[in-house]
């Protein structure tokens, strides 16, 4: 099975190594067809590991994903072969404390493709749980199906949010998660949703996914100023912080209404100095995202009636054969690149 | 100052009526532009009363209105002349219980246009609260801003709903407030809405809201069958019934999820009989609706940017000297009619 | 193994007979100690049946139970043998869509002991998931422990009204399911639980619940105008109903403050009328309870640190040998008579 | 009026200050019988300021309090004279946008008594709104009247945790806020409080707020293994974080359970470096509190009703000529020490 590994640090090629995925009764076997490029697969292939999840077996990269069934278990019912589908990377323990609360992001016991020691899926097929596949209706695209990972970080942070329709959001930081929460938030019903950045091209992105975007370059205008106007000097109902920089984190206090939210998506690298006691006269309510769970059949769904769309945001297709080159164009994209992707068996 | 003026049951005609009000320091005085004609309005038109409020003296009617500011009190900030506005019609006392609590719609105390004793807004001019009173963005029209009344019905609908986006909902009805709470759930970000009618012409209206929404005629097709192809067997996520009608009331417990919500929209004429322990087996939630709160500057700006469009509803104008026309087309309007307005001061 | 086996409607005995449970890894034998005898129980027996569940083979009763760990799976790690512990008695399907969601009661899959066809506990040993068998602290007796069943009702109902503490709630019928509703209600810090039957022997055994219980005898107070003096005309928090009775349900609908909640836990054996335009003017918000989920350990702390006591509930204990006479008593109860419970193993 | 008053920092006395208050017909005038003495009373006392509020004329100190009604205005309907009451100190513009969303203690134009330039209620009587203003039960002594002030932060903790019963909940901090909350936390059902501080005597008056309140002194003992212990290593469901001391506050994202919550009361002099990706992983809600709304008739029912009692926190008591002296202790209380209180008239 030609994959592509990453050996370790700094060295990623295309060869054989299959996994030898045995097909269970509950289980679908998928051939792949469209892989996102996501920022955590980029930094295992330049730093080699992320926090604690250190590489020290050669691992296949790859984790937004869709493709089409191939073979379905015994007990398989919601599925059948040739059905296009995409595929919800984490599979927890369902008897897990988490898992029981309906919380199954949040179990420990997580196997999380292209995560060590966990292979991913930038192969030829690969074997998951029905019931983390999902099948595509006819008028998304495998390139849309493999972007539902993405939307899927953007969707738990407005479920967070508990945005009521005719809201004003911030969104800080117009990377691929800036989008796909500020697609989520148009989608909640947002009146208006600001979005910021330090680069005009990413800004450019920003403001084709719709009329209610308005953005900020935060170089040359200040945000504050902007907020006051946009929002009588009440502030923004949400937060939904994206950059993952200590002073951008910082400042959200400043931003949200009295009771309003904020969502910290974005990770930081250290712990940032929080001012509780101006949190604290405007009662904001902090909510923190994880991964996600059961926002996958409603993306599918959203994109199946057209309610979301996402082809501005795929900016850059190799083919699989160019996946070491799609790789060292992650590490410098363009500054316009939001989302590259990878394409199998074509 | 020539209003419309309901003498008394079935008697309906524009006079001299002035109801003399002064305006206060935290007042302004609004020049009539569009008022939409109310189901209500048309009700005490026929019958003279609505449940336990009579119209003993001769009294204007119309409450979905917008104007232009003429003159504002001394303390008014938020507004000046000449300011394009819409007014939300119920002014509760701010110190009541209810009010205290943010639910200041439940406010016995509540004074509301067009409900007796109160003179409603088909004349030239009214004054209002500065506070109740919204700028409409350069971009809404006052046929537009008259429609944020019947609007805010279906938003607070769609608020009790706590809806998240990716949602199916069922709107049953499709009345001029099955349309404005289909709307408010496309808004909230609903991958589909399925609205139900016996009348074709209004599911016709209907599916001009757009590609996520779903009709069926419930004259010759089963509705239970469609729920179910449309979620797998699971359910909607949430039932808004807008109909009003016992027999679609009744039938509501049978379409939700399990742990869905259903709102009850519309107001039957006598008590209904619903199957508790259906609803139990799926620990439904029942959500009622009266009137809105804390919603009109929430739609104004969802108007301002385009999220949403009402021009599809607004199918039959006339010049307030034909008031008492429209009043008798409203009686018995075509079925393809949906929401029917009166201009002034053209 | 001598169970108490009802053979059809109408008859009940002790004899053998042994489901033959295989212990599988993540699974416990418990020793039976204490069994409570409910109102579904005795239904069985008198009518052979709960509308769709049919008694078509013979069954064991009881599914409200305490313990001992005889023997323990080989993958079981909260449990060890000797452990004393009460059981939840549905077994849902972790890989249910409902259970996913963390709603595991609304399965449809569950398998509930004395269901037919699933065979209940008033038997000497039974084989159960560890992972719904919980561990009793030292000053919990078997009798408490087997209070823990009924218990989850009330809690389920306390945790779907979403109380705050100094509210004040209305619990309608003094039986058991009242009774621990408003152990439940006080326990989520209501500062007055008035509680309501026709029997005063019953509302006699509420009052020993605690100082904030209020009873009234609505054949011989007026319900409205108690609640109109205690809550100064704006009506209770919650009202929990809990007599089932057509008539009561009603008038549910009157008692709740504007922004109030409504909790159905009894089952009406028909569809009720519901006075739908009442709870709209009020926005009232009605729950539905199934069952429970995720109650249990949090009962058996509350019983671990003294927080609740269920002395006064348990009315009535028979041995084992003598169960056929205590259903008997069960169908035709003294009125002070609450929960009639088995002494298993003495 | 004698009254104490604050001349500037660090100089206190009793003498001659009259507001000149009048009596509005929705006002009442009372006699203060009991005031509390509050940490920020004593910090205005010993710095002349609280952030931006800076004492710059004399100021009565005093916001915490009971008294009787002696004088009712014209339109007062719910207070007569001789009423016992206790009074809300922050008066808010009702029509304000925090006001109307019910959010009316983050209205930034509330008058906050003892809050330069509003003047405290330490003096014979003092001109309030009657819809501020609660009436006492019988069985509410004027010195629990006057614990109703800090009481409503903790509870105003506890209606933002959103606590369900048999929660496991953790008070850091045992100064007089930490107790009021620990006394809400039980109060809302948790089955058990772990109680954190550096001093034993005051932990020794939290144990007597009941027995499922558990302390542990951070000096000595390791808190992470006791949490891990008490909750089998899943975490509290809630912390409420009343030290305001940087190294604690840094400390409870740790000690949060996955999907558990964080309720900042206490306020720290700095920004506080919070280890967001902890808080993430485990998806942690933090809340923030801000003096409180809609609590005061709730606690006045749960004394009333006996469901709380603050006797052990009223620990020391100085009639109104000892106030100086009242204060000099306050500055350097005994360890042991939680509210010291202030009575008049008698």
């Amino acid at each position: 099975m030609r994959s592509l590994v990453l050996e370790r640090k700094d060295e990623l090629r295309i060869r054989d190594l299959d996994p030898k995925e045995v097909l269970g009764p509950t289980d679908v076997r998928i051939a792949i067809k469209t892989v996102g490029v996501c920022g955590s697969d980029v930094h295992y292939y330049t730093h080699g590991a992320i926090g604690p999840f250190v590489v020290r077996e050669p691992m296949i990269l790859g984790h937004e994903a869709a493709g089409i069934v191939e073979e379905v278990g015994s007990a398989v019912q919601n599925l059948k072969v040739g059905d296009r589908v995409c595929m919800e990377p984490g599979i927890p323990d369902p008897q897990s404390r988490a898992s029981r609360l309906g919380l199954y992001n949040l179990d420990p016991a997580v196997r999380f493709w292209a995560t060590p020691p966990v292979h991913g899926v930038l192969r030829p097929r690969v074997v998951h749980p029905a019931a983390f596949t999902f099948k595509l209706p006819d008028n998304v695209s495998y390139a849309a199906g493999a972007m539902v990972e993405p939307l899927a970080v953007g969707f738990q942070a407005v479920s967070k949010a508990k945005l009521t329709p005719g809201a004003v959001a911030l969104v800080t930081g117009a990377g691929p998660i800036g989008m796909v929460t500020a697609i989520a938030a148009l989608s909640a019903g947002c009146a208006k949703v600001i979005v910021t950045d330090v680069v005009d091209e990413k800004l450019a992105v920003a403001r084709k996914l719709g009329p209610a975007i308005m953005t900020v370059n935060v170089r040359s205008q200040d945000l504050k100023s902007v907020i006051a106007r946009e929002t009588d000097g009440w502030g923004v109902d949400v937060v939904f912080e994206c950059s993952g920089a200590a002073g951008v984190i910082a400042d959200t206090v400043h931003h949200g209404c009295p009771g309003g939210a904020i969502v910290f998506v974005g990770m930081p690298l250290q712990p940032v100095p929080l001012d509780i006691v101006i949190a604290q006269t405007k009662e904001l309510r902090i909510e923190h995202v994880f991964r996600y769970a059961h926002v996958y059949p409603r993306i599918v769904a959203l994109l199946g009636s057209n309610q979301i769309n996402v082809d501005a945001l795929i900016t850059d297709t190799y083919a699989f054969e160019d996946s070491v080159e799609a790789f060292d164009y992650a590490v410098r994209p363009k500054p316009s690149s939001v989302k590259i992707q990878i394409e199998l068996g074509k």
